[in-house]
């Protein structure tokens, strides 16, 4: 059977004051349909496979169960980056079907070709249950981005699953123009399918007190041996250390929605701006303005700003410092200003 | 007797969104002591005169009387300008104390030194008694600000009583900068003396019409009368026409807080920004941030903005186009959002 394990144990504060400690982005309506996050992963999980699985904080299992009722949701006893939770989840599957292909999915991304998305997937899977490889996704970068991970493929960038030739980490502006104009790049969306065995099989050989300790785990014994878990990327503990990686091309306007400075390309962009709420904005563009309930905002004469009012919390800053909304989380948290995170 | 006149009337919007239709200027606290700003007039009404009256608009009567209840409150019918609601109140204080002499005070500007303005307005009231003149008092100015009316005086500037030669309309900023280097003009804070003897003669003069019809409406006649008034500003309608004006130099830190650009000069300036109410502001200077209830404002890397949360609405305008509220507020009125104006 096919498998979809969706990744939810996110903590992301840099779509403060939306995201909270107890609500994160997944759990978050960002895009128009007014649909958390994790939500529309679980729809699209349900496009490529047979069941559908959760893996998230303990601190998040609650809300998570109330935002997705009808999924089945595992809980991490504690964070131990996508290793352990990717693990976790596939000894579990393992367990109940040792020939389970398993598809990882991000909770908190936005895609816009949704359909597109879910065929490229189904070709990751098809060609992780062919020919036994860790099949991605990779989307044709669209602009210079330094805030993605990269894939160097082969020249042409065809059809279907090619060989990934080497992971690069988020690169510098001059180099993302490289990668850009090359063709030989692919944007590392985070989404991979590959079976369970040749899973279990890439833990014991890169990752072994990994596998071990998560054997030990699923077999029943304490979850405290869950915090001796080495806290790994599975990009940096697997991916980048195995052979046999694939990459299916997909341009199905896909984003991560790392900052509010994404927003344009989730909600999109009305009258030059992109807004939620009720909201007012003369002789400006470029704006990202978000109510989350009957509070006006209003603005005039003022461009390329984020404006948030979530909950009991206003953010400001300028769209390209969006990333800089972690810095002020932290200076918030350091104000003894704890109940505003 | 000296009574003193506040002239509470004004809707003004450039201060939205803590100014609304029902609550403006002159009801807020925007200075540190956190009073209205009326109470500040009357308290400072108090310490020169015997007897203190407001004059506000018939929609803010109850309003003016909560927030200074045990002060008389009168009412116009209609807005008709500063001539008719000095007049109105000249003509009640005639009736009552013929030989009164009357300082008009607005209800809703800002001074730093409260006793050096009271003791300019005593020097003042003390010119009207002695030489039947109008003795404004006169602000030093300390920028070429282009948002002020200036009084051209006579060289030097000495202490005490001295000639107006002129009324100056607000200046372009080539002017004002020439008016500051001069040492000849002085901003006009809308602040006078002058027996109510003088004022009925003045506006019997300059204003018969005005004249007339203030004596019908003080002895009881129908206040629709009132609605025949014509609407113009005492500045306009006699100060500019009659001679025998003079003005009293006084240095105090005045500001009518014309717009929330004013707000350093009214609450000072910390840590680089002027703030009010839970805020957190990293690495930006020169923003004026107000938040009126718990609600935490937090900003990164942004200057010079302004950004107020009052009640149901948020304002987001950079300060050296604060002037701009008042376009925006009618776009606001203008997309059926008048629930928030």
């Amino acid at each position: 059977m096919r498998h979809a394990v969706i990744l939810a144990g996110g903590s992301g504060t840099r779509l403060w004051p939306a995201s909270r400690r107890e609500r994160p982005k997944q759990l978050l309506p960002l895009a128009i349909d007014d649909e958390p996050m994790i939500a529309t992963a679980v729809a699209l999980g349900r496009a490529v496979a047979d069941q559908v699985l959760i893996v998230t904080a303990e601190s998040l299992a609650d809300a998570t169960k109330a935002a997705v009722p009808d999924v089945e949701v595992i809980s991490e006893p504690v964070g131990r980056n996508t290793a352990a939770a990717i693990g976790l989840a596939g000894a579990l599957i393992a367990e109940r079907d040792p020939q389970a292909t398993i598809a990882v999915l991000p909770a908190d991304h936005h895609v816009r070709d949704r359909e597109g998305m879910a065929a490229a997937i189904k070709t990751c899977l098809d060609s992780a249950e062919k020919s036994d490889v860790i099949a991605l996704v990779g989307i044709p970068p669209t602009r210079a981005e330094t805030g993605y991970g990269y894939l160097k493929m082969g020249p042409g960038l065809a059809e279907g699953a090619r060989p990934v030739l080497r992971f690069v980490e988020k690169p510098n502006r001059a180099k993302a123009e490289n990668y850009l104009a090359s063709g030989c790049f692919l944007w590392n969306a985070g989404i991979f399918c590959l079976t369970a065995k040749r899973l279990l099989e890439e833990l014991r050989m890169h990752l072994p007190k990994t596998a071990m300790i998560l054997r030990m785990v699923v077999q029943g014994n304490p979850r405290e041996l869950y915090e001796q878990l080495e806290s790994i990327s599975f990009d940096h503990g697997v991916m980048e250390r195995t052979s046999n990686v694939v990459a299916v091309p997909a341009a199905v306007g896909w984003s991560d929605v790392g900052s509010w400075a994404a927003l344009p390309e989730v909600r999109g962009i009305e009258k030059g701006n992109t807004t939620a709420g009720t909201t007012c904005v003369v002789d400006g563009t470029g704006n990202v303005v978000m109510s989350d309930d009957e509070t006006l905002i209003a603005m005039i004469g003022v461009s390329d700003l984020v404006v948030v009012k979530a909950g009991d919390a206003i953010l400001v800053v300028r769209k390209d410092q969006a990333q800089r909304v972690k810095e002020l989380v932290e200076a918030i948290g350091a104000q003894r200003l704890d109940r505003y995170l």
